[in-house]
């Protein structure tokens, strides 16, 4: 029996696990978690704020106790120090009692997911100043939503995270500010389409101010926060969330000589392998490859953590199973504004190399006639010599986001926009007009 | 200059007609419209019968003035009777006169759409028995609704037009049954996937009734329709809709020697060019090649008339654009239960010469913690042996049918079910699981 250690026992580590186990490999699978949950579905962190998840284990899509009914032999509470790639083994600390144990593997899938980005500004760890990567951050915000009835809270962020974390307060009947540094909201589009954004976010009643770096937090005598401090002036807040992404964990992995790739994140192959045959990572702690840009990047979701916990299972059971890569879609919402993207934007292509152009348009939803049908705007960037579709971005109401699959998978097959704009999609006046908008996009010139 | 002749003003020959009036080519373009309305949308009628469009004019995205001042010569209440394919040119009745002129054309397009499916069953011109092609037709229902009172309504075919009525009279408050000659709802679904369906229908209080053949209509003193009889008994009805679907009207082109097709549509190449030089058809009316099964198809949809006619504006104004073809998709809904289909079914498969094998899922349409999912069924058909895509069938709850659009875009680019299921799609909890659940149906293992 060959013995497999599973470093982070949430969605890619968990993905390996069940997957290996299903195998039929004659292998053991040894699961170290450092908090007390497993498989927790961290992108529904600000829903549960929001108050539309009653309880925080609705998060846990399967339990410690549900996986070594399965067979997996999961640890929580024990965090895994150190590797030693030559000996084939991990030191783990058992967090409870102290005790530090070697655990040797012939496999290792190192899962230890990302952390949230959190810079040295002043009174950073003041009480309130929270983060929203674990549960139990989720749980303590929660808390101080119901203990502390704050009146003004104040997002650090307009990614995604900040966005749905101003969602949840806005729903919670607070005041919510967000403060970004850039001057658009979500880096991940290009400048045009953010514009529209964050007019929208405005329209929600949420003060979006662009432009603005925090550098550090007030504080009263009890050491609570009071005003987030920006190079714009203070804004009063009662609670504060920051929501400035996260970093790939890696450090566990480069203090053991693996590579880690420019992203820093850990680099693979397309079977999800580092720099050292037999140890796999998966997961936000994990590089993957741009099928676009053809780059490493570093991108944290539980949709990549899952497929390519997958890929891992599936390798270490003995099969063959290749990660192909991913493309950079993501869907989120404030509200009832909606935000979709994938592939490239018109500045990342252009950083990849491409001769890029982009056709950008407004429609509705549904047919023109239809009640209740919202505009969304789309916009589609393309290779100018060639017309293959490099990327898309859509900003609209109900029912636009998921829109973006589509060209996804268009992007994946590196359809030109010419062909795109021909193809054969689903047409009724509650779904679409009769061009619906992503077509229309395609069909319209781009410059 | 030359001059262009178009029978037909609806979706594909005022498409032709605008996008030709674009090219900026020395043409005259002539339409001849039988009825007193352009560029209407008819699959917008049942949602005008639902009291949902208040006004049958919404539905006209382009009225003949507007087409007018755009310099195209429209002639409403004109009837094109026969067509000279050797002297150039065709033979028009002026339906309020009576006169007939002979019309000389340099190019011509036959958009002539199709006519309902109306068998000659007992009393089937009974009053109340509707048709609903044309807005007259919408317009004489919902005449009959607000004057009449009626208490039962009765869809004779469970199609997608029957099913869109159906949900029209049950929003009017109306007692619906749907009668249907097949075994199942939607010939376009496989039977599972169609029993799935029919269980829902009847869950909105549709009275469903399948395997029954309608064979006539009992009236009383005046002419009005009482009843629908059926094989399986008689259905009281106080108002009855036809939703057998349509036919293409392809008779004058057939008359002229124009060539029809094996799906009973006029048969064209890829540039929508009839097997006559310079004479075009294009919409209800015009064959479509189907992408998977290889095969001319006559699929009566606005969104391929939309296509082809712009196709043939394109070409009429001196360019070269070709119509890909198309695979079939579709969407519909009825109440809350939404339909999405495209390619094959696992029947068209095997007709097509495929050896064919499905995998079909149910999942949630949200994050299982995500308050308001629904279930959807998800099936994909693809080739046993490659893994080629082939076809797939959704029904679900909202926001479930237009990822139908999702496979639509794999298909058309012959994905295998594997690599389809690895591809990177819009994941958040408010839009899908982490595996969106056409994903999770692409690896699951086909049978």
């Amino acid at each position: 029996m060959s013995r497999v250690v599973i470093i982070g026992g949430d969605a890619a580590g968990m993905s390996a696990a069940a997957q290996a186990s299903r195998s039929g490999a004659d292998i053991e699978l040894v699961v170290f978690e450092r908090s007390e949950y497993t498989s927790y579905a961290a992108c529904g962190l600000p829903y549960y704020v929001a108050g539309l998840i009653p309880d925080e284990n609705q998060l846990v899509a399967r339990s410690p106790e549900q996986h070594r009914a399965n067979g997996i032999d999961v640890r929580t509470g024990h965090e895994v120090i150190s590797i030693d790639t030559t000996e084939r083994q991990v030191l783990v600390r058992d967090l409870a009692s102290g005790t530090q144990t070697q655990e040797p593997f012939d496999q290792l899938v190192i899962a230890t997911g990302a952390s949230a980005v959190r810079p040295p500004l002043t009174n950073i760890d003041a009480h309130g100043v929270m983060n929203i990567t674990v549960i139990p951050d989720a749980v303590a915000i929660e808390e101080i939503l119901r203990n502390r009835a704050p009146r003004r809270a104040v997002v650090v962020g307009a990614g995604y995270i900040g966005l749905e974390m101003a969602e949840a307060f806005m729903l919670r009947g607070l005041e919510v500010t967000v403060v970004e540094r850039l001057e658009q909201p979500m880096a991940t589009l290009d400048a045009d389409m953010a514009a529209d954004l964050a007019d929208q976010i405005r329209g929600l009643g949420i003060d979006l101010r662009l432009g603005a770096s925090v550098s550090g937090f007030e504080v009263d005598e009890h050491g609570w926060v009071t005003a987030v401090q920006t190079d714009a002036g203070a804004v009063p807040a009662d609670i504060v969330v920051m929501g400035l992404g996260v970093r790939a964990n890696s450090q566990l992995a480069a203090d053991a000589g693996i590579a880690v790739g420019p992203s820093g994140a850990i680099a693979t192959d397309d079977k999800m392998q580092t720099s050292v045959s037999g140890i796999y990572a998966a997961g936000d702690c994990a590089e993957s490859f741009h099928r676009v840009s053809q780059r490493p990047v570093s991108i944290a979701l539980g949709t990549h953590a899952n497929k390519q916990g997958r890929v891992v299972g599936v390798n270490i059971g003995g099969g063959d199973l290749r990660f192909p890569g991913v493309i950079g879609t993501a869907v989120t919402k404030c509200g009832h504004i909606e935000v979709g993207r994938t592939g490239l934007t018109m500045v990342e292509a252009a950083d990849a190399g491409f001769d890029a152009v982009a056709s950008k348009i407004t429609a509705g939803s549904r047919a023109h006639y239809y009640p209740d049908g919202a505009p969304m705007a789309v916009k589609i960037v393309s290779d100018k010599a060639s017309g293959r579709m490099l990327g898309a971005q859509i900003v609209g109401g109900p029912e636009s986001a998921k829109r973006i699959d589509t060209l996804a998978i268009a992007i994946w097959n590196e359809m030109t926009v010419q062909d795109f704009s021909q193809t054969d999609l689903g047409y009724a006046p509650p779904f679409s007009p009769v061009w619906d908008p992503i077509l229309t996009a395609a069909r319209t010139k781009a410059r």
